[in-house]
């Protein structure tokens, strides 16, 4: 579809230029695959897809300082796609801002090269970004900045295509002509690439010269691989007057690396461990062949992150409180749990109500990564009840109403960011106002979700959903909590919601632990066995009698193992019973459980993978409120401390929350002045 | 840019029928414009836009049985711009669906005739409906649930035009494509007006053909009030195969009145109150010129409302709680206060700051009933510094993130619900997470915007953005406040968010009184005055002793004023002292002061016009984890319980929801046991 264009000396670039900036392509390939691999995570396809456009606007196109990132006059680029971020930090530390060796640490804690781009610890960021469809509204605000200031700076933006699927994406659209900012130019990453599959099977985003074409914007076309094509499309724009410009380019997912090319598995997964072997860094950057860039290269970058780890790890492991053992999972041959992301129970559940005719599934474009794919997974007939939507929340949402109305059972499910956030409103008035029957995965939960970053951890799901009238809510420890929350979720009427997490976490509950639904269960730690699991007693709170512990910790989701696990240390290193209180359902609540503890304890701790107070805060104001309590108690929240979550390994991350068993313990004994 | 048909017969409509439907619409009319003066509010234009539409599909296409309105076959009609509800009802009144006579209730408290429509109150209503650009969504589920399913019926969505500015709907419009749904028929009434105004101006949705055909439906267009035009254009529809279809209607706001007709004013009001003079019910029914509905039927149904009104107003005063004397806002000679809606302080501060240069304002058409347009009303230079972006709060989000980035300070405002909830990810990802400068005015919060009902009643506001990193929160009681509120959060660099009320309110603060962000004022009763706001002390909470006061009551908003006039009840009734605590800023929150109340008094109400704990479990909650209790306290929290609110007169709603001072007063003599 692309016009190429061979009047190369109009535009004052020669063949030698090109061969330069091809090699410099090369490179920041070359750089961006190494980080991606160093990470072991991140999004080889999309990276790879955009950085001959990169290439083109840093190193021909664009106005910069790399020195005075801030210089008034500078172009501004805005990568709405933030996920692609890998790319940028290497198109960014190439072009000076900062040492190019450091992008290696991608996806580190503390290291700045956050999953999605932060601007705040990159310099050359214009604007943090990650949650698909808001970079072109930021773009619009800078460009009509421009044009009220009478600025002569030129403002991009890139999107990926799957990201169009996103009507935010279109509001912006329609407001970029409304004001007629021919100063902005939007470049589409039209790899027909998603999550999920073709983009065509997906969501069907064509006609696209068409749809942008009708929404008052000048449409190119080039070749998102040539340097040339790309370069007179931009001088193209640079001509139009009166109208916002999209270059539609046609790019290849993982562009360079051949066993990544148009293979959607590889949209956000990192090429195999290690040097060696198919589907390596070393293959990849064979593919690549930057002349600048060697393996002994891409060895010393690795060795340079394994010693950044190392300190990451130093500075974690010093901070977290020591005990006489170390009680972390599995680390003695007493005590072993296995582990599985809840999420995988969710699948179980599925499959397992799937059978149920009136359940449809709607995809929003992470459909295998969140388990919803295990609907019909083993049962092709069902994928007749499977509807994609692609990255639309706001409208799988009202779908789902929809479909609820006419007596199906809709689940619908994303990142919880994005599942109880994006789409807050259509949850509020659509689904909850009219009371339908619609099932919300609030999935990826909490900062464990790990180096994606904090645009892509949920700690505000569980306040966003609570105060809705109608609403239930399921937080599951464990899969198998999840698997039975699935079930129970099915056949109550009306809208539930509930938040997994990504990473595995201990299995602690089995088959035959009780469970119901708004009643907590009481948990007490007995004594060291082979199997975790087995160490503990499980009652429902109705059924429990006190034995007058000296601590109550309540907790629901994984953090729930977490508590299990303070409450073991504090039994073996100081002798303090604690009641444990699995509220898995946080709406409706388990009222008479907490009023229980307060009153025959009065000691309570609330743990949270959440705001602080999302959840303590509920618990705190039922117990105030009930006015039942004879005796001054104690109380202690812990949870994330109203910041956002940063990019990191899981448990890297919960301890640098503070969120796991060592720091409960210590901050039990603490709270009890021991 | 219709194409008339002039092949009646092969539709099997006479000119018969069509005078027939002609006269029924006028019937439409008549009731619509009686139930809307009736109410002295609701939305005159798009109702009346849409009667001729709305006439032809019951009349005439629609399968249905009004006695029978779950039949299972029937078609579905959503409609998606649910202002236009009471010609809706007026239609499924005269279809049979329930006694039309009722429909003049509209607005009433508990007629069922909500603002916006509500499924479970009236029968033939699909789905309750009311925030913009959601419509389409459901009623693609319900589309793609008749293909799966086989079942023959249609679905119809009415959307405004205004309402196309809502991403949603072309995120919505997307997959209706890509599922082919040809048994669905979208008809816009494209009256070309907004509530600010042209919708050219406002924003530009044209080339709409362009524009829905890039989106894969077939296109139609019609004059929206011919009905023959408008059954030929369905039946064309019909026709279609694998696409979805819409019909795009032009008509005229207000049509059928002559004053309403073209007059962008008449988007929410009524016709004057009575029958006489101009621009009044009577003039209107004139216009509309239906033969079976005289004046004197008019009389008769505001006759029937006046009792109806009469009924809950005895259900209303029955129910609030009795003292010596009426301490209702100016019943006596004494204690006397202005009424004013705390947004007209917003009005009068944005003008103020309105000097600073940076200061720019984003409209999202609601711009003068949120006092928006008092930037520039007196300083017309500033139109170039306001920006219209229509219905897309999502959008005017992101773009006012990128001018702040640009060193602007936008404010943009919207009703609660949708500045604080359609747009929940961008303020948490791109401006909490950017830390982005900008300002959001949550306008109409609480019950208290009273006719508009459920949907649009701001419950779950303060909960969504309190757990946002990075957010401020500020929550004025009256007019000055709000003025004061407006200059302190220009001042702030960061997100700030201020809640406003919609209805006229005491004044309780003057110019002198106390005010610093994150700092409580103290306010006590002193005795009875001339003027209500006399009878008070205020101090800053760290300027304030204690005076052993037996109760503490906290609250911020509007209902502060309450609180005062319940500590006035209180103590002439019953000797009652009350430390008032004015927590105007929700966050940061003055920990100090409440701790303090809670040591110094230890019985502590919480008041919010929020879904009850939404502050109350904040305040709760910080209690708690201070553990600095030392005897045991009590608490109570007053808000609403986990519900819509719904329509009604605002002074009524209050009462029913329980937040006025009667009931507060009552709850606390209760509470304190005496």
């Amino acid at each position: 579809m692309s016009i190429k264009c061979s009047e190369k000396e109009i535009f004052n670039i020669s063949d030698f230029k090109i061969n330069e900036l091809n090699k410099k392509a090369r490179e920041i390939r070359a750089y961006t695959i190494t980080a991606i691999s160093a990470a072991n995570s991140g999004h080889t396809g999309g990276s790879m897809s955009i950085i001959d456009i990169l290439t083109a606007l840093y190193f021909h196109e664009l106005k910069y300082n790399p020195k005075n990132p801030d210089w008034e006059d500078r172009d501004r680029l805005f990568l709405s796609a933030g996920h692609k971020a890998p790319a940028l930090y290497s198109t960014l530390g190439l072009a000076g801002f900062f040492d190019i060796n450091e992008v290696v640490k991608l996806r580190r804690f503390g290291s700045g090269f956050e999953g999605h781009p932060n601007r705040f610890k990159v310099p050359g960021i214009e604007a943090s970004t990650g949650s698909l469809g808001q970079g072109l509204g930021i773009a619009i605000g800078s460009a009509l900045n421009a044009k009220y200031e009478n600025k002569k700076y030129r403002v991009f933006c890139i999107m990926g295509d799957g990201e169009l699927d996103e009507g935010s994406v279109w509001e912006a659209a329609m407001s970029a002509a409304h004001y007629k900012l021919d100063n902005l130019i939007a470049i589409i990453d039209r790899n027909n690439l998603q999550i999920d599959g073709l983009t065509c099977e997906v969501m069907e985003i064509e006609p696209l010269r068409e749809k942008w074409e009708a929404f008052g914007w000048k449409v190119f076309f080039c070749d998102g691989h040539d340097i040339h094509d790309i370069v007179t499309k931009l001088h193209y724009a640079y001509e139009v007057k009166d109208k916002p410009i999209v270059i539609i380019a046609d790019t290849i997912k993982g562009k360079g690396i051949s066993f990544a090319e148009n293979n959607y598995r590889y949209h956000g997964i990192a090429p195999k461990d290690g040097l060696e072997g198919k589907e390596s860094l070393k293959e990849a950057l064979a593919n690549i062949n930057c002349d600048s860039f060697s393996i002994e290269k891409a060895k010393e970058l690795l060795g340079n992150v394994c010693q950044y780890q190392n300190k990451v790890n130093d500075l974690v492991e010093k901070n977290i409180p020591k005990f006489s053992t170390d009680y972390f999972w599995n680390k003695s041959d007493k005590m072993k749990v296995e582990m599985f992301p809840n999420r995988s129970g969710f699948g179980k559940g599925l499959d397992f109500i799937g059978e149920d005719k009136r359940v449809v599934v709607l995809g929003a474009d992470i459909t295998e990564s969140i388990k919803m794919n295990s609907f019909y997974q083993e049962h092709k007939e069902r994928k007749s009840r499977f509807f994609s939507f692609g990255i639309a929340e706001q409208n799988i949402t009202t779908v789902a109403a929809g479909l609820a109305k006419e007596g199906k059972i809709p689940f619908i499910g994303s990142y919880g960011v994005f599942i109880a956030g994006r789409n807050w409103d259509q949850i509020r008035t659509t689904i909850c106002y009219n009371n339908y029957n619609v099932k919300i995965i609030d999935a990826h939960g909490g900062i464990s979700v790990g180096p994606d970053g904090g645009t892509h951890q949920a700690l505000e799901d569980i306040s966003n959903l609570y105060y809705l009238p109608n609403m239930k809510i399921l937080v599951p420890a464990d899969s198998i909590e999840a698997e039975k929350s699935t079930i129970i979720m099915k056949n109550i009427n009306g809208p539930v919601a509930m938040r997994l997490a990504r990473e595995a976490t201990p299995l602690v509950t089995s088959y035959e632990t009780p469970f119901e639904f708004g009643k907590a269960n009481i948990i007490r730690y007995r004594g060291i066995q082979d199997n975790f699991i087995d160490a503990f007693d499980y009652k429902l709170s109705c059924d429990y009698f006190s034995e007058n512990e000296d601590l109550a910790i309540i907790a629901s989701g994984p953090v729930l193992t977490e508590a299990m696990r303070a409450a073991y240390i504090l039994k073996e290193e100081y002798n303090i019973e604690t009641r444990i209180i699995n509220n898995h359902t946080i709406k409706p609540i388990d009222e008479d459980a907490i009023i229980k503890a307060v009153n025959e304890i009065g000691k309570i701790i609330t743990i949270e993978e959440h705001q602080v107070g999302g959840i303590g805060n509920i618990i705190a104001g039922l117990v105030a409120k009930n006015q039942i309590v004879k005796e001054p108690y104690k109380f202690q929240m812990i949870g994330v401390k109203d910041r956002f979550g940063e990019s990191g390994q899981p448990w890297e991350l919960m301890n640098i929350f503070g969120l796991t068993a060592e720091f409960i313990a210590k901050s039990s004994k603490d709270f009890l002045n021991l």
